[in-house]
């Protein structure tokens, strides 16, 4: 049905825009179910972030967003409350606007990274993770090895305070997990995770030291466009188990529809 | 199609937002020609323009806008340029966002109220005109009215030094024209516009004495939901010929597929 007046407007921000997969699959499902909405993908400005939220907190027909990279921290920053796991992570990947125009946010990542990799059949709970990158999804990704039992976790960033600070919140928080900041090292690790950007572009450098991946080890990228990167295609010739990144977003779909009332 | 991260986006601003038509003639366009576009309804808090437009500057893949009441002086206020329709009247109604992010704005109301007058066949020049509202689309049209000759032009606004202040800008720009400030008053005048919002709420007072109405008096309403006004259904039943306001954005429809690009 065509967009109106009396439409549900939802919104996606992203920079860059071009790769993200949320507004297709939920404009699919309005689509599907007959339902009179739309999610619409802006490509805010990197640093405009503060001034596109002071406008937006003025549409007052707009129910909510769902956040990518690399709003992730401002929208929890941005946002009047938020839900746990927001709250645990520090960043939140959808916004729901309330009936008095506060907005509440809360991170579904996590849940959708440990749905991922349970639903393509790979554990987590005893294993060595090596997860390279601390930053929004990094973040929601160490939370997510802890609370789902991993035995130690590697962070690994390219800026090592950011990596020591995540690595420490997560130790706060689940103290019988072993975490530290290191190398983009799989060596020693049984489980890999690439939650950097890394691969999203064909000049992109490999986001680890993949000479030292073994065939036991599983690889999961969290990268979406290329379906798969340098890294899964290397792992995968290697032979190890691979998780692609789609499945993370897939996994959130049924969260997100509850959370911002997408179905009305 | 749905609306992906690939997609145009084009946005149509209001206050309220539930009777515009726009992004319905739009969207059936762009799904009918099966163009990878979207035009969004944004409702806009009335004081909070400023600061989404700030919001609405970090947008990059935001290709332009349409911008109703109440924000058309407010488009014009804050675009970097405006076409000669936008710099005569002083509003504007689409936006261009150029290449560089700069922001272009034009007004084709006028042009479109005359061009709806004309397809209904009603004529403009010779006639003496009442026009009620002096706000942004009773000055476009306050400007077409002159440019398609009329005789003479009476402004009436609740606020009358607004009334006034548009009957001498029409003067200076039209000086064959006589144009003044006036009560909302029919009598003496042969072509009834009324350009305020009054009869869009059941509970509007009417927008001029319809009491000194007479079958020879051609009456116009810019309200196009609901179709028919109590000005609009009083008129038609004393036999005077009248015009429905929807004429008006559908004849702006080509203009606006030109200046915003909106084919592509």
């Amino acid at each position: 049905m065509a967009i109106s007046g009396a439409s549900a407007i939802y919104l996606m921000l992203a920079d860059p825009i071009g790769q993200v997969r949320s507004p297709v699959l939920i404009n699919e499902m309005f689509a599907r179910e007959g339902i009179d909405a739309v999610m619409v993908p802006l490509n805010v400005a990197a640093d405009g972030i503060d001034a596109f939220w002071a406008g937006l907190r003025q549409l007052k027909n707009v129910r909510g967003l769902i956040v990518s990279v690399p709003f992730k921290t401002d929208a929890r920053r941005l946002s009047d409350r938020a839900g746990p796991h927001a709250t645990l992570i520090g960043t939140a990947n959808a916004v729901r606007r309330e009936k008095d125009g506060t907005l509440t946010c809360e991170n579904f990542d996590g849940l959708g990274f440990a749905a991922a990799l349970k639903k393509g059949g790979h554990a987590i709970a005893g294993r060595r993770a090596l997860l390279t990158g601390a930053g929004g999804a990094g973040s929601a990704i160490a939370f997510a090895l802890a609370s789902e039992g991993a035995a130690a976790i590697t962070v690994a960033d390219a800026a090592p305070e950011r990596a020591a600070a995540l690595a420490s919140a997560v130790t706060r928080a689940f103290p019988k997990v072993q975490a530290a900041a290191g190398a983009a090292d799989p060596a020693g690790h049984d489980l890999i995770v690439n939650a950097t950007p890394m691969g999203m572009k064909p000049e992109d450098p490999l986001p680890l030291a993949i000479q030292n991946l073994t065939p036991t080890m599983t690889v999961m990228d969290i990268v979406m466009k290329p379906r798969e990167t340098p890294l899964l295609a290397y792992a995968r010739a290697l032979g190890c188990p691979v998780q692609y990144g789609a499945a993370m977003t897939d996994s959130q779909m049924d969260l997100w529809v509850g959370f911002l009332g997408l179905r009305g």
